[in-house]
């Protein structure tokens, strides 16, 4: 955070921009998008990243099915075209965050290649940081884990095109960051993300 | 901004809240939605607010025509269901900003009450700051500066639909923040909005 500036001054001319909210928060915006199975433990490293961002100081926000699936995308279902505008818009609201300064965490299975590389071109034609970070883990581990109990719901065909059962999961095929879930621990995870983050100038080295 | 916390803790238990967030950036997000007929100076004073809050080392950012319907809702047209969709997305988003502890600045004409009624009824459910402010403006000065030519366009037919012209522009009831942009000074206009965060503990008095 920089220090306040002048508190007489009301305007001046131009525009504020992205960079100058970036000094204000002392970062730079970025897109973090954990993509991975159900189960794969997307959302609790993205947790464990807030944590520790916040801990430094450093300004983030974390989108996932909760405050999504509820506001902006509620008039969506789960039809082919419907889940890949569902993912657009996830791309674009990323897109608003980013251009504030803000790192933001996107959080979501998000199984098709085409989808999040729909979200990383929105990113691409502006020249913003798009980081696919892969929660890589085997399909018996996630489904061992299944925290809400989908996969037993799946099997029992009580959901249906459910990722890794009976609709495919593409995996990122070159990922920014490839995390190993079920052979990393929470900590290791979290530090290759802010080395990276800390390589790529989006944050400052402690 | 509060003093960097210890940076050797990488997490904790419970997740960050929107009230940690707002103690980072010593502020409460808010949306501030202002609304009014084409040239009455809506984007003016939210480009001015935009500055004096920056200039305070205050973090906002301004949606408007151009971040929104060129990403978010370049798929939405202008008819009746399209319009009522584009203030809907625009005010889950300005929620989002809110929950990120982030003061929005929410610049559409939208012109009907019911559309501005669903937005501030998306932040009241989450007891989230919306504050409309009605940027009031005779049709007669708005049409004379019309810094768009979008008024001469409108009255040749150019376009139809248009607002004040041969659509309605139904005024806000009881808006938090009543400007007579036609009457008063872009000064006076920003200082009555700072007065009204700072009075409604959105932002630390200077």
């Amino acid at each position: 955070m920089t220090d306040q500036k002048a508190t007489n001054v009301y305007w001046h001319d131009g525009e504020i921009t992205k960079t100058d909210r970036e000094a204000l928060l002392n970062q730079e915006g970025a897109t973090l998008w954990f993509t991975g199975l159900s189960g794969s433990g997307k959302s609790t490293v993205a947790v464990a990243v807030e944590n520790a961002l916040m801990a430094r100081g450093q300004l983030c926000y974390r989108l996932d099915g909760d405050n999504v699936r509820m506001g902006i995308n509620k008039n969506l279902g789960f039809s082919a075209d419907d889940r890949t505008e569902n993912i657009r818009r996830i791309g674009e609201i990323s897109k608003l965050f980013v251009d504030t300064g803000v790192i933001v965490l996107s959080s979501f299975i998000s199984p098709y290649s085409n989808d999040r590389d729909t979200v990383r071109s929105i990113h691409d034609e502006s020249n913003y940081h798009f980081i696919e970070v892969f929660v890589d883990c085997s399909l018996e581990s996630a489904e061992s884990r299944d925290p809400k109990g989908l996969y037993k719901k799946a099997r029992a065909g009580e959901i249906k095109n459910f990722t890794g059962i009976d609709d495919p999961y593409e995996a990122p095929a070159k990922p920014e960051i490839h995390l190993h879930s079920d052979q990393m621990s929470l900590e290791e995870e979290v530090k290759v993300i802010l080395t990276y983050l800390e390589d790529h100038c989006i944050l400052q080295p402690l």
